[in-house]
């Protein structure tokens, strides 16, 4: 699937991203890059730090957003597993997703990612596999 | 902590639980229940289902209530690591979440829980392990 | 796949088995149940405790068989994704492994176990994924 | 904790690397790398692959070693969680393991690494927490 800017455009505009302000930046060759400026509803119970399952669903996203892209009939694609960890309080109001495709069978994705705050240190790292899923989809 | 009904009926006005749909039922004893019934603002990309990061929230949130309750002195959790795997889709607009301690080493919880559609199905099931945080904190 | 007791004495002669201490004692309809007297050169870096990468090997295994008797035509499966949590240090001779499968898909398995001492306390609690395989196996 | 070669070459003798075909070749830095020949008893069910409970206990303990590596007063270390995932069969008669620390608080390490086959394919890809332990240890 090709991931045009006009097509990010138009996926920046759901509602749970603009809930939770997140906004994909980038994605293609199995690789995608979002932000995080963490709306004041979602930060909770600290007022400074986006709850963990924000910075769950960022990575999940952007995971999804990467394996999409190594698939050239994709039209959805639905997370097996993904593990989280939380080396560092998020604590900020803006955070950058990176996520890469390790290895990808053509069904079975095999993605790594991690959320940096704005000192490149840390907040989140993830893994997790991902199905690529053909036919009635989202795109 | 001890989580009173009171307590509970507080924690559930907060904002993010508004936004997704989240609803703490009870707590105590290292155990605790939870009820999702989705936002529509969080339903996407497929309209009939909440997005695998709202899954992953109820089951995180669930779990912290749960750890928080093994504790006397504790006033806030940090989640350490949590992994979850979707086993089905998570159609539907109410979900259960049932989580307990496994093993508590007193400033450590070792975590687990489902996520239930009302058929009782699957739709999520975790594991983490959450750090009991004493001091400046939520409660 | 039937695993019949005559299967289960042939598959416990195997060297990894053996070398390990371990010994599968039943499997199936979607559980399994295994044995480990962990062997002394297994046991490693501290003497009284196996390595985390035996109960591992335990936990894997006994999710495989399993995942296997879930399937009809299976002759093998892959683990795809397994995580672990050690609550507490194995200390002992003797655990046992209880394994069941959460939700099959018919190809995905979603696999959950615990490893218990002789207290009947959690070593080890994991849950993964697994990909049952058709065709040439070992079986 | 100083891991000189002296004290690689000794760990390197220990019976749970001798019985898998284990062997450290560097640590230092919250970094270490392995390399695993498998030995024929651990090659199961498939004669020409390690099971993934080998490639996991090579992953756990360079893992270790890496976060040992990082805490000067260190004496010995706990896995609290590893998640490992396969995206490729193993295939093979050496591995390479490399681990790196990406973030340590002092007492807890969260750790990431691959173990690649001789074409640089990963086999295995892993992430985990580590609890480092002062007093008595192993060193």
């Amino acid at each position: 699937m090709i991931i045009t800017d006009k097509l990010i455009e138009h996926f920046n505009e759901n509602l749970l991203y603009q809930t939770m302000g997140i906004r994909l930046t980038s994605a293609g060759s199995g690789r995608a890059v979002s932000e995080l400026h963490p709306m004041q509803a979602v930060c909770w119970p600290l007022a400074d730090q986006p709850h963990g399952g924000i910075l769950f669903t960022l990575m999940d996203t952007t995971m999804a957003w990467a394996a999409l892209s190594t698939a050239d009939h994709a039209t959805n694609c639905a997370t097996i597993s993904l593990q989280i960890q939380y080396p560092l309080p998020a604590k900020g109001s803006f955070f950058i997703c990176n996520v890469r495709t390790v290895h990808s069978t053509g069904r079975s994705c095999f993605m790594r990612g991690e959320i940096l705050n704005t000192d490149d240190q840390p907040v989140a790292m993830g893994q997790g596999t991902f199905r690529i899923i053909q036919g009635e989809g989202i795109c």
